[in-house]
């Protein structure tokens, strides 16, 4: 008999992801169509782009050098630099109009890295984080692991509700504990798992509301703006950061992975002045710079259109698959069984049953969701538990992202079959205590 | 005024790497030949073959799809499989002998990232880690970051000294502060900084010392192989892991960085059974995977024979860079003035100067090296400082990676010079206190 190993606290406190389980449900049952997995769609994915940009990278034998040596742990300069423009760019700004430079910007491996950082740079344990209820659940696992207490804000369909953030934080002044809170989740378009977008309105509200809470210490916004560029209907809106005039409060994270390729595991941020040196210190200790050749890649496709064209095509794509799953639950589903949401963009939509239906993964629900053949995310695993109240159990996030069109007709037709028989079912069983 | 940010004691422990101020002098002085930076040979980076092998991943529709979609957290199993195979056969053993299968292998975003994950996974503050001394700087600043205490074991010709190693663990139990030891960090080929490797009759004697003091909680080693197969004379010696019969002890990391390509960002690990689930839970909050277009691209690599291929050239490119260096270190220092290791493998050469010649960054030799313009790593910043005494001050890292054979024997010639404008100079000045 071997003796135990002795793990950290910190290992103590990092659960298993729930999402492993329905990966691994996808990966046992071909006939499955899982609408769980946030993965990407498949066909779209820019082969012959990246192919040719490499080829271009890799026969250039002074280029070729640069992207197989060591990076930098602050990223590529000039990827920095293009970054920048594009991404202020997208609110119709300047660099210098939100006090920023590419020094600012720093190249992540994935958003999710960012995330983590951040956690690791501003959370010791029994520190307060908040975020959107509900929210991207692999986030507060990582908050969890870190000791940190993630409080949450409801939502409506303009995003997080800004009269009970107010309250919460008013709450938190009055009990002391406002001194521990350091930052702010959002996710800010077409939001994982609700596929909201918070309004132009509450972002100023938003931002106004944490600045005017920032008089001793700042208090943090880590805006996740991983699906901003994936829009099919409707204007832009100004990111969070663009109404940071001052780069004083604004974390804000991008990612490659949903625009071009989560084989990249490619992510950026730009953020406050000073924080970057505490960031730039703490990922030196996790990676001394993410893959270089990568970010090579991506700077040519940035440089000669490439990227620009491939987004485009991918809302395209997109917005089928949107409308796909939209027409679907109309004809499947009477909107007084079901609500869901209409995402202007993203990947996601969101479904809220009437009374006493539970998505949980023991429910009747699941079990003739899988019975059928088809796979969603229980909406409580979006969802904190503990200090926010009960978690709601009726909830179901879909994920039109990886499914065909076909597939996602058919998809919806399982889940309303799947729906009509628990229903029966659960008239002849006595109600579940859960 | 803005309000401070509140970091966490984490991030407060995270100092600058030292390593950062080098960099920098590199990048201002041009004419500077540094024999600082651990970068690698520029002209054999291997960029024919990992073109071709790019593009015949990205012109197949199916191997496109799978490369540029999300992988999974543990790796890309046929890669897992393939490294198992390569590695125990370095051994010339097979994975059943050692207990293992793919399952025990991990892909990390270069080894650095393993290193991070394990101290995360294995330290809580106060919790010890022992070290080699000198040993790798970057791993001592995670570490401390991790608010873990280093202690350090003396080195000679084969490696760390293990009755040194014993009086420190028998202290250890006596003041029964052995419960808190979590783990050995050992890099045994061809160490980073000194160049030296762990004997045959020292790794065994190195196993059976930490599997005796592990009765009532095992005490692990990490072994840093990053360096393995760069060897330029003499035959391989078995790694720990291969001694590790029922995989209770040994961490084996490695990486492609130094045998292939840095920019590339890829290692890996073989690891205790029970380890893996911590581990796994722990790099999904970090990443939940790394860059899986790369993981195809070696898995390419080393299928087709281009990487074995490639490793034998490197040590052709490696063997003729160490010994240029070894001969002008001959030619132009005294063995009375200096003296220095001989590696087998490797980057590194370690410089110890004799009584009273100081090595540090406000060093006399420092400056007259800068006005020579050559770099070298001070000898101090590869150990540890505080628990074990005090910090030599007369050593000095040097590493054949990056120069050509004419810079490197130019290299050596101006720090000649510099030695020899620093001892004239120092006879004149007072003696400094450091």
């Amino acid at each position: 008999m071997l003796p135990p190993i002795h793990l950290s606290t910190r290992s103590h406190q990092t659960a298993d992801q729930p999402i492993s389980y329905f990966m691994q449900q996808a990966v046992e049952n071909p006939r499955l169509i899982s609408l769980a997995a946030g993965l990407v769609d498949a066909e779209s994915l820019p082969a012959a782009d990246v192919q040719a940009a490499l080829a271009d990278i890799l026969s250039s034998p002074a280029h070729a050098r640069a992207a197989l040596q060591y990076g930098t742990t602050h990223g590529l300069a000039p990827l920095r630099e293009q970054l920048l423009l594009r991404t202020v760019g997208l609110d119709g700004l300047t660099p210098a109009a939100l006090s920023l430079s590419a020094d600012d910007v720093v190249i992540t491996t994935g958003s999710q890295q960012l995330l983590y950082l951040m956690g690791e740079l501003l959370l010791d344990p029994g520190d307060i984080g908040i975020a959107e209820a509900p929210s991207y659940f692999v986030y507060q696992g990582t908050l969890t692991s870190l000791g940190a207490r993630v409080l949450s804000v409801p939502m409506d369909e303009e995003g997080m509700d800004i009269d009970a953030l107010a309250s919460l934080l008013a709450r938190l002044e009055r009990t002391g504990e406002v001194k521990r809170l350091r930052m702010l989740y959002i996710c800010d378009y077409f939001q994982n798992p609700t596929g909201r977008t918070l309004s132009v309105r509450r972002r100023r509200q938003l931002l106004d509301l944490v600045k005017n809470y920032s008089r001793t210490q700042r208090i943090l916004i880590l805006e996740d703006a991983a699906y901003r560029e994936l829009r099919y209907d409707g204007p832009d809106l100004p990111s969070l950061k663009s109404l940071d005039a001052d780069n004083s409060t604004v974390i804000l994270g991008m990612t490659f992975s949903k625009p071009l390729a989560p084989g990249l595991k490619t992510g950026y941020a730009i953020l406050p002045r000073d924080l970057m040196t505490p960031l730039l210190r703490l990922k030196g200790c996790h990676d001394f710079g993410s893959n270089n050749l990568t970010q090579h890649l991506i700077q040519r496709l940035l440089a000669d259109g490439s990227y620009d064209r491939h987004v485009a095509e991918l809302c395209q794509v997109y917005r089928a698959k949107r409308d796909a799953m939209l027409e679907a639950l109309s004809e499947e589903f009477d909107a007084s069984e079901v609500k869901w949401t209409h995402p202007d963009g993203g990947m996601y939509v969101w479904l809220a049953f009437a009374g006493g239906v539970n998505t949980g993964p023991d429910s009747t629900l699941m079990r003739a969701a899988l019975h059928e053949g088809v796979l969603y995310v229980p909406g409580q695993f979006c969802h904190v538990n503990g200090a926010n109240g009960p978690v709601p159990t009726h909830e179901a996030r879909l994920c039109f992202g990886v499914a065909s069109v076909p597939e996602i007709r058919e998809a919806i037709q399982r889940l309303g079959r799947a729906y009509r028989s628990s229903q029966a079912g659960s008239r002849k069983l006595p109600v579940l205590t859960s």
